[in-house]
């Protein structure tokens, strides 16, 4: 097989309209080769997309996704308390066969949900590369720098193995995975350490990805230590480019929001876990109206409870309304465009627009059910209605990761296996 | 076939709690007979929740089930437009055909998310009625009471057509129907009307059930005229007693709270409709700590845009974590509750509850795949990660309604064809 035809769909273009089309990819090169009606007989293999929506793979631009192995563990505690009592007790007992596993699981749920594309920040980074490498799926992946509450040694290792993994995995798996540097925020890195990695990072070329903003209790701090708010500060330490982007952003002003425009730096916008962490609501529809390049992300299983890009979408629509008090802020257009295109220019990716020349990273969405009957606006059901079930095929780099809601890279029933078994196990670690 | 066992799964006991437990359902009563392990031999015929939890049948607090034909006709509009530009003028073309074509869809797709039970409020109520009947399902219906922009005999004819509804109905299908009287709003029926009708309602034994405080803009007309809040202006027509239940609350004081815990009154929590409405956030963790009874609702299709009650659970946990700017508010148990017995409760329904004696109205939601694994809590699964996908089979009435996803009442494929063409032909004729 060297071409594929996606046929009989209708397609989400890059001007977030939608038409009947067919998408012909070339799989060896993993590109789009066209986009128009009536290519059903052009390729060497068919890809039935009859009766659905032939959208881009989402691009989950915020995620810690070996965190599914704590998926329910511990739910409905503020903040400070869930982290200090339950999820870093938990992940100091986390293996590097854990998060292998944990990723495997989570990799899994994005193939299922029309996920394609990721960033990551965690720890145990080459196992979550290899689980990338193997389901097909692209990442940016770096590893998380903390350095408060450390010995000076250990805080130092900590930068420099960011660094290192950044370097050894940017360009693997075929270009599918890059990398970012990823020191964890603005208060639980060290200024001194941001003004030694971060022109190391520079360096090396790859983007900066940061917390940032994500609670009013952050930004109180940096005031008080820095004589300015967080992401002044973050552009005085130099994490402000153009290739960066941040997680969360809820507590900017119109200050930072003008920063963060002028700088180029995008944000990743977790609307779930910023409900259910109780830390705010982000000013979506100002960030966009400022011209910020705005992703969405489901930020860790632990506080979401999925990872399931189609809810993330239909939270951003419904919380970008109430933060703007109005109900034609952040409209379906617009979150179609943050769940693709916005994520993906947000990593750097090529990926997030059906064009001929674009990778081939596409999800195609069955519309034939109760929930998306009648189709007045295909638009609308992507950004309200359409869940993750409804997603019938997942197409990466030109490559079938999923047929009829079959997954083909990784093997479900296995990987749910391990998983349980892991998750009873590191549950009875850290409790006993 | 006289008993049905559901066997191999674990259910959501009363208290809140998952147990290991098989339920044995006697069905030309639809009662549940008992709730235990090891009834697996004991039904003439077997239901397999094997791998799945088995809930009390979701009970869908509020809706106007019909406008399912008007999803994502009209989305990203504030309030006033949407209903005088939008939805308004569609609803004046809506036939009783049309009205009865959207409430198949409507009631299909909840049957197929696990809803065994709904309010209802709009016009034509008898093909609501009639679809009910066939589906299976359980519904307080009534005709919505608008008195305001209308002559007085048109104000009357609306008000006796809504009680003359509430009586026919009440007990239809075998008792699987009830009724109430609907005023539409505090400001959308006048003072007079609500003086002549109420105490009709009264006379008939059916609940009020109507709209209250779900806009900061309906609260001040009704301070200007009355003098006072709108729920003490409630209390004083006669509209709080502890058989109604009003739909939104979102903006109540603690006065209101306390008339509402006093009186008995329930309130429908709808939060993704005031989400994407704009409207606000309800207090749920305030209502719930004063002893309100709260239950869950969709609210319509056009401001949702689904009718699954697992999303709308999902927003509950979510949303009222974020309006107690508290992560540990509205926890994962809360919502069970809320999703099955407060809503029961709320409507004056027997179901709700899984125990020996009850109506057995059931859903088995299916546990065994990526985005429900690992299970360290299935009460955090059926609040933050089930989706209506994961629903297997519905049981109402002590009869099956859905097994293995293949709905047994309504004609699925044909329902969805009508659906689309009876919505086409209705937005030509709006358009046109």
């Amino acid at each position: 097989m060297t071409t594929l035809s996606v046929t009989g769909g209708h397609v989400l273009l890059p001007d977030l309209t939608v038409t009947r089309a067919d998408v012909l990819v070339d799989q060896p090169t993993g590109e789009i080769l066209e986009v128009s009606p009536d290519l059903a007989g052009e390729g060497d293999e068919t890809l039935d997309a009859s009766g659905g929506l032939v959208t881009p793979g989402f691009v989950n631009g915020h995620c810690h996704v070996a965190m599914t192995l704590l998926r329910g563990y511990a739910d409905d505690k503020p903040l400070e308390d869930w982290l200090q009592e339950d999820i870093w007790p938990a992940e100091g007992e986390l293996t590097a066969e854990d998060v292998r596993i944990g990723a495997e699981l989570g990799v899994l749920e994005m193939i299922k949900s029309g996920t394609t594309a990721f960033a990551d920040m965690y720890f145990h980074v080459p196992e979550i590369a290899a689980v990338v490498e193997e389901a097909g799926v692209r990442a940016r992946l770096g590893r998380g720098v903390v350095t408060v509450a450390k010995d000076e040694d250990a805080a130092h290792e900590d930068a420099e193995a960011s660094l290192e993994v950044a370097a050894e995995y940017d360009g693997a798996a075929d270009g599918r995975i890059s990398t970012a540097f990823m020191p964890h925020s603005l208060t639980t890195v060290g200024e001194s350490y941001l003004d030694e990695y971060v022109p190391q990072a520079r360096e090396l070329g790859v983007p900066i990805h940061y917390h940032a903003n994500e609670t009013a209790g952050e930004v109180t701090p940096i005031v008080d230590d820095h004589g300015v708010r967080p992401l002044a500060y973050a552009a005085e330490k130099g994490l402000l480019e153009s290739e960066d982007f941040l997680a969360h952003g809820v507590h900017v002003d119109d200050e930072e929001i003008e920063l963060l425009a002028e700088a180029g730096t995008s944000v990743i916008h977790c609307p779930a876990s910023n409900m259910k962490l109780a830390s705010g609501m982000a000013p979506v529809q100002r960030l966009l109206e400022a011209g910020v390049t705005v992703g969405l992300g489901t930020d860790g299983a632990a506080s979401n409870n999925d990872l399931s890009m189609l809810d993330e979408a239909r939270d951003a629509a419904m919380l970008g309304k109430l933060a703007a008090a109005d109900a034609s802020a952040v409209p379906a257009d617009a979150v179609a465009e943050m769940l693709t295109a916005g994520s993906a220019d947000a990593l750097g990716l090529e990926t997030g627009r059906l064009e001929a020349g674009a990778p081939a990273d596409l999800a195609v969405i069955d519309l034939e059910s109760p929930h998306l009957t009648p189709r007045h606006d295909l638009v609308s059901h992507l950004a309200y209605a359409a869940a993750a079930a409804d997603v019938r095929h997942t197409v990466c780099d030109g490559q079938l990761l999923m047929r009829d809601r079959d997954v083909l890279t990784v093997e479900e029933a296995a990987v749910q296996d391990r998983a349980l078994e892991a998750a009873e196990a590191l549950a009875a670690r850290v409790d006993g």
